[in-house]
C-alpha cells in the first residue's frame, strides 16, 4: 500500500475543504452571525494541515485499485470530520456523533437529519449543509482531479472508486478533462435551476440552498416546513431540476457536442423516464381522492417520485399518510435510484435493466439451450466482468442492508421504521416511513444505530466496496506488511 | 415442446394423488366422518383421468430442460387442483381460491392458512392437509421417479426442476435409485419422529399430523392452539425433528454407507448448525426476561428458530410480541432457509455461503488484483455456471418479492404485514408478522392477493424458474410453434 500518495491526496482534500468553507463564512458575514469566526477557524486549521500534507509530492507512483479505494473512503471520512467541527464547536449540534451524522448525510447527499427544527440553525450552517450536498454530489475527489495536474494513471482508480454506476463513463479519453467537463455541466444546470427559482420569486437564500440540494440530489431543507411552503411553480421547477440531475451526465455531454440522436438513444435514460412516468400515473390514480384536483394530485405525485427516485429526499406532502400501494411504489423507487453517472444514489437504473435482462436471458436459455445469448445494453454487449460486478454488488448490498437493520433493531422501534431508515440511508435518500418519515427525523435512534447509518450512508455513496475494504482486516494487515521493504519489493514483483 | 410426455407425466401425478387420498378416506372411516365419501369420489375421478392419460406411453423421447420445467410446474398445479376439491365440495372451505390457497400452502410445505379455527375442520381434512406437507416435502415427481421404471434421460431434468438447491446432488449415479433412497431416508426419520412423540404420550392423531408436518417442513397445525398446548418434551422432539429434516439428505446417505467423517465435513450442514446456534443464543439473551427461566427462554428460542430456518412454521409462542431484534433475526432466517437437498424452503444455506464467498473474493481481488482466485465449497471449486445460476436466482427472487409486495399493497394493510406475508409464502414458511403473525391468518387478504401468494408459494417451492417459465409468453408461443411438424423438425436439427 502506497501510504505517501494516500496522505498527499488527503492533504488536497483538506485544502479544498478549507476553500469551500469560505461560503458559510461569507454567509455569516452577510447575516452578521458570529458563527462565521468558527467556520473561519476550522477552515484555517484544516488548510494548514492540508498544506503540511501536500508540501512535497510523493516519489513512488505505485497506485493500484486498492490505493484508489482507501484514498476515497478515508478521504470522505476526513472531509466529514472537519466538516462537522463547526457544528460541534458552536454547540448547534453539540454531540459529535450527531454532528457527524448530519454532515455525512450532507456530503453523501442523503439529507437525513437529526435536527428537529432546522430554522434553529444559523444561516451559515444551513448554507454549509446545503453546500455539502453540492460538493458530495459530483464528488470531492473528482473535483481535485479536475484542478490538479498530476502524472500517473492513478486518476482512473480514484474516478472508479468515487463515481457511481456499474462502469465508469469517461466522456473523453483524458480523466482530467472528463472531470472538468462534468463539473462545468454540473455548475451550469445548478445556475439554471437557481435562475428559474428566482423568476418564481423564491428568496435568494432559499434559492441557493434549494438549487445546491437539488443539484447534489441531497435533501436538506432550510425551512421547518420542508418544501411544502413553496409555491406550485417553485415546486414544479424543483421537480424538473431533480429529474434532470438524475440523468446520466453522458447525455448532456452528447447534447453539448451536438449529438442529440445519440443522446436520446441512451437506454438508461429511457428506462429512468419510463419508470418515473409509470410511477407518477399509478400514484396519481391511487391518491386522487386526497387532493382537490387531478392536477394537484399529479403535481405532488411527480414531486415525490422525482424526489425519491433521484434519492433527493425533498417532500411537499407527508407521503407517510398515503395509501400502502403508493408508499410501496416509493419504497421500490428508493431501491432503484437514478441513472449511473448522475449525482443520484441508489442501485441505479442501468444495474436494474441489466439484471432484468440476465433473468430474461436465463429463461430463454431454458427454452433454447443451445443458442448462445449475450446481454446487450445501449446496443453493445455487456462484458462478463460488468455482470459479475453487478451481481457481487447486489449480494454485498443485500448483506449490508440485512446486517444494518439487525443492529438498529436493538433500539426496538418498529420494523417499518428500521427497514426504511436503513434503505433511506444506504440509498442516500433521506426520509423513510413512520418515525423517520418526511415529518420525522433520525434523532431518537441510539448512537450505535447512528454509527451504523453513518457507515451505510458512506457505503451507499461510494457503492459499498471502498467502505467494505476499509473495515476488512486484510487491508490493514496489508498496510503493515508493506512497511517491510523487502516484502514490498517481492509483492510488487509478484503482482506485475 | 413434447406435449405427449408432459400429459403422460401429469397422468401419473393424478394416479399417485388418487392413491395418496386413501389416507384421508381411511381417517374418515376411523372417525366415522361422511366427508370420507367425498375424498373417495375425488380420488376415483382423479384416478380415472390419470389412467386415461397414462394408457399409452409416448413414442418420442425428446425431453429437454424446458419439458422438465413445464411438467413440474403444471404437475404441481394439477396436484393442487384435485387436492383442494374435497374442501370445496364438502363446503369446509367453500371458495375455490381459498381452498386452492390452503392446499398449495400444504403441498409447497408453507403452512400459511386461511382457516381461523382449524378444529372446525374434519379429521380427514386435517390429515389430508398434514399429509400434503409430506408429499410436497420431497416432491411428488421425485416419488414417481422412484417407482416408475422409464427409459430416457428426462429424469434428470425433472429432478433438477423439482429438487431445491443450487445444484442437484445425485446420491448414486442412477436417478431412480437416488429417488428411492431419498424416500426411504425420509420415511424412516418420519417414523422415528412419530415414535419419540408417542413415547411422550402425544395422541396418535396429533402424532401423525405433527410428524408429517415436521418431515415436510410444512406447518399446518391440528389444534387451534398451534403447538403451544404440547408438553415441553413433545415440543423439544419437534425442535430436533425440524432441525434434522432441514439437513442436506446427502449427509444421511453418507452416514448410511458408513462414511461419518465425510458426513460431518459437509460445509452446508456446519453453516446451518452454526446459524441456528448463533440465532438461539442471541434470541435467548434478548427474550430472557419474558420467561420464568433461562431454560424455557432457550427452549422457545430453539423451537422458533428451528421452525423458521427450516421454513416449517410451527410456533409455541406468539413471537410477534418479541422485541424487534429477535423478530428481525427470525425475518433473516426466513430468507436463509435450510440446506439444499432437504425438505426445507427458502434461499438455502449453501447459496448464502457461496454468495458470501464471492463477496470475500471480490474484496481480496482489489487487494491483490493479479492473483487468480476460485470460490470453493465442500473442498471443491464451484463452477462458474453454478455461481451464475445463484446470481440469476437471487435477482429473480428480489424482483418476484418486490412485485408481489406491490400488488398485495393494494389491499392497504400495513407494510410489515405485506412484506412478511410475501416473505413467508415465497420462502414456504407459514406465519409472518402483524396480521399474518403466528396467531393471525391470511383470510383477510383479497382474492387477487391470494392468487399472488399462491403463485409465490409455488414459485418458492420450485425455485422460481419453472413458474416464471410458465407465465412467460415465449413458452406458449413455443408450444404453438411445435404443433407445426416442419418447424419442429427444423428446431430439433437446430438444437442438436
Amino acid at each position: 500500500m502506497n501510504r505517501n500518495i494516500i496522505i498527499y491526496m488527503l492533504g488536497w482534500i483538506m485544502n479544498i475543504e478549507a476553500l469551500f468553507m469560505m461560503l458559510p463564512v461569507l454567509t455569516a458575514a452577510v447575516y452578521k452571525e458570529n458563527i462565521g469566526f468558527i467556520y473561519l477557524g476550522v477552515a484555517v486549521v484544516c488548510g494548514l494541515l492540508g498544506v503540511a500534507c501536500t508540501r512535497k509530492k510523493p516519489k513512488t507512483k505505485m497506485f493500484f485499485a486498492r490505493e484508489g479505494f482507501v484514498t476515497v473512503s478515508l478521504g470522505w471520512i476526513v472531509l466529514s470530520f472537519f466538516g462537522c467541527m463547526p457544528f460541534v464547536i458552536s454547540g448547534e449540534i453539540p454531540h459529535i456523533i450527531d454532528a457527524m451524522f448530519e454532515i455525512v448525510s450532507g456530503f453523501t447527499t442523503t439529507g437525513s437529519s437529526i435536527v428537529p427544527k432546522v430554522e434553529d440553525l444559523s444561516k451559515a450552517s444551513l448554507m454549509w449543509r446545503s453546500f455539502s450536498h453540492w460538493i458530495g454530489g459530483m464528488g470531492v475527489l473528482v473535483f481535485i482531479l479536475a484542478i490538479l495536474p498530476m502524472a500517473g494513471d492513478y486518476d482512473m482508480h480514484i474516478m472508479r472508486a468515487e463515481s457511481p454506476g456499474p462502469s465508469v463513463g469517461k466522456l473523453v479519453p483524458k480523466i482530467r478533462i472528463t472531470a472538468k467537463l462534468l463539473y462545468i455541466i454540473y455548475f451550469c444546470i445548478t445556475v439554471a435551476t437557481a435562475v428559474f427559482l428566482l423568476i418564481g420569486k423564491m428568496p435568494v437564500f432559499d434559492t441557493i440552498c434549494m438549487s445546491l440540494g437539488a443539484a447534489g440530489t441531497g435533501g436538506f431543507a432550510c425551512r421547518n416546513s420542508g418544501q411544502a411552503g413553496y409555491t406550485v411553480y417553485q415546486q414544479a421547477v424543483l421537480s424538473i431540476a431533480m429529474i434532470l440531475f438524475g440523468i446520466n451526465f453522458n447525455v448532456y455531454y452528447l447534447l453539448l457536442i451536438r449529438k442529440p440522436k445519440e443522446a436520446f438513444k441512451c437506454e438508461e435514460m429511457r428506462g429512468y423516464l419510463a419508470i418515473i412516468l409509470i410511477a407518477v400515473v399509478l400514484i396519481t390514480v391511487n391518491i386522487r381522492s386526497m387532493f382537490p384536483s387531478l392536477f394537484l394530485a399529479a403535481h405532488h405525485a411527480l414531486f415525490q417520485v422525482a424526489s425519491i427516485i433521484t434519492t433527493t429526499g425533498y417532500s411537499t406532502v407527508d407521503f407517510d399518510k398515503w395509501p400502502e400501494f403508493s408508499k410501496f411504489i416509493l419504497v421500490m423507487l428508493m431501491f432503484s435510484g437514478a441513472c449511473a453517472g448522475s449525482t443520484g444514489g441508489g442501485m441505479k437504473v442501468s444495474r436494474l435493466v441489466i439484471m432484468l435482462k440476465t433473468v430474461k436471458k436465463e429463461l430463454l436459455s431454458y427454452l433454447h439451450p443451445r443458442t448462445v445469448r449475450k446481454v446487450k445494453f445501449n446496443g453493445r454487449i455487456v462484458e462478463h466482468e460488468v455482470i459479475r460486478g453487478i451481481n457481487v454488488y447486489m449480494i454485498a448490498y443485500a448483506f449490508v442492508l440485512m446486517f444494518s437493520v439487525l443492529i438498529i433493531s436493538i433500539d426496538n422501534f418498529d420494523f417499518t421504521s428500521n427497514f426504511t431508515a436503513v434503505v433511506a440511508t444506504l440509498n442516500n435518500i433521506g426520509p423513510g416511513l413512520n418515525i423517520v418519515g418526511p415529518t420525522g427525523n433520525f434523532s431518537m435512534y441510539s448512537n450505535l444505530s447512528k454509527i451504523v447509518m453513518i457507515f451505510d450512508m458512506l457505503a451507499g455513496r461510494l457503492e459499498l466496496f471502498p467502505m467494505l475494504l476499509l473495515i476488512n482486516p486484510y487491508t490493514w494487515k496489508e498496510i503493515k506488511i508493506r512497511k517491510n521493504k523487502k516484502i514490498r519489493k517481492r509483492a510488487i514483483a509478484y503482482e506485475t
